[in-house]
């Protein structure tokens, strides 16, 4: 009894009504209010999400209960109320009811087009929804409404040997199902998951009693809504069609626009107190609902009809725009706009992308590893494209992978596109840190350096100089040009961020390794650099030979004769990034490569190095050969080269020192932050300690300033986690290195991964790629126990996650949890990570 | 006034006098226990350790009062006493007292010449070793001794410029300051902390009246001990020399054996009343002292005196060989016996080894990599190696590294030497394994496999075919061949390690991949395989070519097709094991490595393999290249293959199964063992389980058998420890791997560490090679909560370390208060292990 009280469950939508948009869904509840606002709602009942389950499962519901809310030749429009709006759901069906003899009826009251018109549309949309038969036979043309109503009846005994059905109980019914059963298609799951709707979203309906918008008198129907959808500028938006139901008038050329402001007719100077009727409406909306919403409409005869309200779709710009309008107008409280906004939304805002509606001629699909879209000429190498920089061309670097060699092309190209790689990929990271758009791992490709050649799955070959636009955003590799919208950075964006800003309680630092980087991360708001990788630094033409000699050099003497041509260089990168970081601090990570990723890995690279360093090429490919090294990322690198080979360290601490001195002397207070990495043991950072403590001593007696440094470490290996009681002995901050704590836990090497993350994340064998989603269980309790135990030795360590994960909402939430004091992101993710923080503080699950 | 007393604190030696061999060594402490019954000693004073120590700062002691506890014209000798016998100390310094004057008095006594000659000798030791005057000019000849002794105190006058010392007191307070300096030299600290000495080591001194030994009557001085030193049986030995004094008789052709037994004269035909003494005082101390003594003995006019006792230095075999007899003979507990032997001295007997003796041409060093030593000739391939086994010939197989395909060359090899590698390398792990003495990382060594040279660090050019040995123990290379001692596990050893296994409370399995591993541990009492590595499997020819087909098969059916023909071989494999085996549990590891290992790394071997598989070159290249990875040991191997091409599991999960039910039908009742390598997420196991549930159940039917099996994991990733809670939801066991445990947590690979790693311990930075000594800081916290969580989910979980740690008696002893099960060592370690293991249970520390 309980269950079929509950599969015949229904409510009749009125002021008292006990509803909700998690039990009804949101189109449900959403006409509630607008009855509660006293808005002219056509009598609807609504079904919950619980009734249309059981309708998809063949059972219920009570018809003769639900037609007897309703007058006795009322006709109905079915329309789907899921919970939320984005999450899609089943096309609207009108006009149900209509059989021959309310068509008989009708064409007395309103002629006999109109009611033919109505009929066709039903007939047709239940052929082809509920029916699901061939919509090429019921495409019938309406100019002769009467005999294109004939036909489609006869097609539709042509197509099922039955007559169209005439019981407006059945026809009710059978809509219902059909669209009930909808809901549960593969499809439908799929695409509304996709949108973030759980595995078990409901779906509510609501079957309204149609007013008609065709007859005698002034009919039509419309749309209308208050703001532009792709900026968010409050204008009066949507247009008008006379003679028309549901929403025909946003097809129809011959539709008006609603207001006077724009070009052409509008219903303000048709029916001006009809308009005035709408824009009071749509205050209230605004105003109650406390939202942009969109309302169909209905005029019969004269009399206004507001039919339905949903969210206005729109653009992450008129998201923002729209949020902060709401909030400064006191509609909403500043927290609800910040939560309003999805925080990846505003990737969007921060690089170009392809247009809306452009045709995306799609050859290639790999990982969105960089957002934002770029157009160029394809190219095959880092030379190249400094070469077409040169001459002002722009151009997509196209590679197998990237390499630290890679980086010079990098910076010149206007996006990356790899063939190999995953999210946290070589490309990945520094597309990521540049803003540059890249798509890497975009396994269908087979590229060919030699050749200069690209070949797609399907077969297609690009070559070196055709031009190809990629979409870093979504990861899809078009062929030609296209057109691509600018970033906007309005100010209800910075408003936004600055109300973030005052509520986040968790600090917002950026992975910036160059001038460009610190200036991106300073514009963005971010409150220092949280991550300064050196060896970036050593990658540009002359440190690059210079680094080479180094490395090649067999004493000491030598390297640090080497070192000492790069000191001033060096010197003057931290200077430039102490300038425009004035007043932030800035965290150094001295150099942590392995070595031989400073030397080629080609024949060609090794015959230039032989030449300028007047070697045998024999030598120097035995050079290279006695440094490659099984497994690079657990091998000779970090501060394992700071202890073996100190004189890089040494001349990286003394360049940070003077560069600090120098700032000091012209009146800029700068507090260096140097880093430690891959550091496993206490004794590690002991030592280091004694001699970077001795380079800043040398350099305060040599400049006569006086100045404070942090030496801290990069917690990456499990053991420094363990170990971070001793660790925090010698540090004045622990920094979570996410990224490679993940592989080291999981015993992943991030460039590996990729061969089978897919497979492993289909089967759930990962719930998701630990790379891109942090792994709170694992990797998660290591830096819970690195940050407990270095907080028991020292209780004012500062903590700080600087991985890939450090802008994510799991990472920054885990992090804020433990009470960490800031996190570290790629400078375009700081925006982002920004809102995140203050969503965070505003008690937002992440 | 504290100090004083302290600095000038000696002790007579009495009964009752307060002593111990930790304040005045173990000398002093012996002597007190022969006085304690009733042996004829000398009147002795101890001077304990903070004296010594003091006097080799300068300070004390009060020489008269030593002095005075003597007789007036008493002589004297010194000997050192330090805690342990093996730490050595300075050489002993006799007939201390001898002047101008006591040379006339006691010429009178004993004749000219005896009196000579006791001058002599004194002058000529307190010439070398307390003036430190050149030894050259103190080599008097003897036959003439009146002259000689003039010579001397001639050639100190030159030397020196003063006349040899004539006051006792001066003579003593030099040679007790010369001897205490010594034992501060920085050569001595080293040579007695490689005896595992510790750094604050104290030397206490002796000085004792001197019986003559020379003079009228009976006189004479003999050395005798109850063993043979090489053997350990128990015999009489040592030699008497008439009118000499110390050890002279060890070296003198004309001393004679004690006892009528041994060819030529013998003191128990010549003096049977003092021979029948010392047997007395042999037997009293053996019994009275419960271990085998040294005695040095005096006899002064016919009477015996008992200057001295020390521990017999040993053999291993030897000290086997007394620790059970003195058991045997309820002289010492059988616990006593098990705690008197030095685990790692068990090594010695199980391999060959260079005989004592031996003249070492050494031209190389390196890690001492699995014990033992080996003979043949240098061969620079795995091919090669083969070829000379099949004519008979013994081979030394010489590679840079060695790599899964050289196993081949391994196998048939008498030993290995590598260039490259550390502890825990390829060649190191696989020799050990097998038994087979390696020397790896001999970094001098320059080995050209093109040339088939090998260059030692002097220039010298080894060619192949050229005869080396190598000393697994000792890590030494040695030109040319020499003789070598065949290991011998008697009675006593096996006796030794039955009480082992009585008293130890862990268990201990053999990690065996092999029949001949297997039956090696057999046959040392391996309680089960603890870890059968089945990769080792696949890299005999035939199976490696149907191996390289499955790795390029495009789908799963021919990746079955290729299985297919590797699966009797398994088969055969498992029932090999099965039957050596039989009753205890073996527990197979599945497939772990990445694929590419099995490829061809060479340009050659490519070419082969483009031939047997009738495709061409470039696509064998470019396959090859595609799965090479950036790195490995983090990449697509263990249960991710597992995973992603499951038909390499099914195949060897349905040898296993088959193995299992025709060992069942032949009546022996198997219980199989698998394991699941590199898991780091529950849901590996669980899908795993599915698959290898369903080919057990597959295999029942067909076989009509029934059996049980266990499913399990390698914990080696920090994920997995941190996760053993879920893990072990669906598993039987949970196994630590430490060696990959170890990589991961410290972020550090075994094969990479090679180049930092001796500076790494040399600074300190580790207090040593994580890789050889287990990191109960770091990895042991890992493997503790692996085994805590793995416990509360499945408390009765079985445990257990199969890493190459496992038979190191620190990860041992951590094993063991974890409440581990067992651990899984090389067969070779097993009986140390075993060995270990009753040590830790009969309280032990590691």
């Amino acid at each position: 009894m309980q269950q079929a009280i509950e599969i015949n469950d229904f409510t009749v939508i009125s002021a008292q009504a006990t509803m909700a948009a998690d039990t009804h869904g949101g189109r449900a509840k959403c006409l509630q209010r607008l009855i509660r606002l006293d808005m002219p709602v056509p009598r609807t009942v609504a079904l919950p999400f619980k009734t249309v389950r059981a309708i998809a499962n063949g059972m219920g519901p009570d018809l003769g209960a639900i037609l007897a809310e309703f007058a006795q030749d009322a006709l109905f429009s079915v329309r789907p109320s899921s919970q939320d709006s984005d999450w899609g759901g089943p096309s609207a069906v009108l006009n149900i009811g209509m059989n021959d003899a309310r068509f008989t009826g009708l064409s007395d009251e309103i002629g006999t087009d109109a009611a033919a018109l109505m009929y066709l549309r039903f007939v047709q949309s239940y052929a082809v929804n509920v029916a699901r038969l061939d919509p090429d036979e019921f495409t019938q043309p309406i100019e002769r409404p009467r005999e294109a109503l004939d036909d489609a009846l006869r097609a539709y005994f042509a197509e099922t040997d039955e007559v169209f059905p005439q019981d407006p109980k059945q026809q009710l019914g059978e809509v219902l199902r059909s669209m009930a059963r909808a809901w549960e298609g593969t499809t439908a799951h799929l695409l509304r998951q996709a949108k973030g709707a759980p595995a078990d979203a409901g779906l509510g309906l609501v079957v309204q009693e149609m007013k008609l918008g065709v007859g005698r008198g002034n009919c039509g129907s419309g749309v209308i809504m208050g703001i532009n959808q792709t900026t968010g500028e409050r204008m009066i938006c949507g247009r008008f069609l006379g003679q028309s139901q549901g929403r025909d008038a946003m097809d129809a050329d011959r539709a008006i626009y609603l207001t006077r402001d724009a070009r052409g007719p509008s219903l303000e100077e048709r029916h001006p107190e009809l308009y005035a009727q709408l824009l009071a409406h749509m205050e209230t909306s605004r105003g109650k609902l406390r939202e942009e919403m969109e309302h169909e409409f209905t005029i019969q005869d004269g009399e206004l009809f507001i039919l339905d309200g949903i969210r206005v779709t729109r653009s992450a710009r008129a998201a923002v725009n729209v949020a902060v309008a709401l909030a400064q107008d006191k509609i909403i409280a500043r927290e609800d706009a910040l939560l309003r906004i999805p925080p990846n939304m505003l990737s969007e805002l921060l690089h170009r992308q392809v247009a809306a509606g452009t045709d995306r001629n799609v050859v290639a699909k790999g990982l969105a590893a960089s957002p934002g879209a770029a157009m160029g000429q394809i190219t095959f190498s880092a030379n190249e494209a400094q070469a077409l920089a040169a001459q002002g061309e722009k151009c997509i670097l196209v590679r197998r992978e990237t390499a630290p060699e890679d980086i010079r092309g990098m910076n010149v190209a206007a996006g990356v596109l790899t063939e190999r790689g995953g999210m946290t990929s070589h490309a990945a990271v520094i597309g990521r840190g540049l803003g540059l758009p890249s798509i890497v791992g975009a396994a269908g490709l087979s590229i060919s350096a030699r050749d200069k050649t690209l070949t797609t799955q399907d077969g297609l070959v690009l070559k070196a100089g055709d031009k190809i636009t990629i979409d870093g955003t979504t990861g899809e590799v078009l062929v030609g040009e296209v057109t691509l919208v600018e970033p906007s950075l309005d100010g209800a964006f910075q408003t936004l961020l600055g109300w973030a800003d005052e509520v986040r309680d968790i600090g917002v630092r950026a992975n910036a390794d160059t001038p460009a980087d610190a200036q991106t991360a300073r514009n963005f708001a971010a409150e220092g650099i949280g991550l300064c990788r050196t060896e970036h630094m050593f990658f540009d033409g002359d440190r690059l030979t210079v680094m080479r000699e180094m490395i090649f050099a067999d004493t000491s003497e030598d390297r640090r004769a080497a070192l000492e041509r790069l000191l001033p260089m060096q010197r003057d990168d931290f200077g430039q990034l102490f300038e425009i970081m004035a007043g932030l601090p800035v965290c150094i990570r001295l150099f942590d490569p392995p070595l031989h990723e400073i030397l080629p890995s080609d024949r060609d690279g090794m015959r230039d190095l032989a030449e300028a360093m007047n070697l045998p090429l024999s030598d120097v490919i035995a050079r290279v050969d006695q440094m490659s090294e099984f497994n690079p990322m657990l091998g000779l690198r970090g501060v394992r080269l700071g202890i073996t080979l100190p004189e890089i360290y040494d001349m990286q601490a003394q360049a940070i020192f003077e560069a600090t001195a120098a700032a000091h002397k012209r009146g800029h207070a700068v507090t260096p932050e140097i880093m430690l990495p891959l550091v496993s043991a206490k004794r590690e950072v002991e030592l280091l300690k004694i001699r970077i403590d001795a380079v800043a001593s040398a350099v305060m007696v040599s400049s006569g300033q006086t100045f404070d440094y942090k030496l801290g470490v990069m917690v990456e290996t499990p053991r420094a986690a363990l170990r971070a009681g001793d660790i925090a002995q010698h540090s004045a901050f622990l920094s979570f290195g996410t990224n490679d704590l993940t592989q080291m836990t999981y015993g992943l090497s991030r460039d590996d991964a990729g061969r089978f993350m897919s497979t492993y994340v289909q089967q759930q064998v990962f719930a998701e790629d630990p790379f891109q989603y942090f792994d709170e269980e694992g990797v998660g309790e290591l830096v819970q126990i690195g940050a407990d135990r270095g907080r028991a030795t020292a209780k004012d360590v500062v903590l700080s996650i600087c991985g890939e994960h450090g802008g994510s909402a799991p990472a920054m939430a885990f992090a804020r949890a433990q009470g960490f004091d800031y996190v570290s992101c790629s400078p375009f993710r700081v925006p982002v990570a920004r809102l995140i923080a203050a969503q965070l503080a505003l008690g937002r699950p992440s």
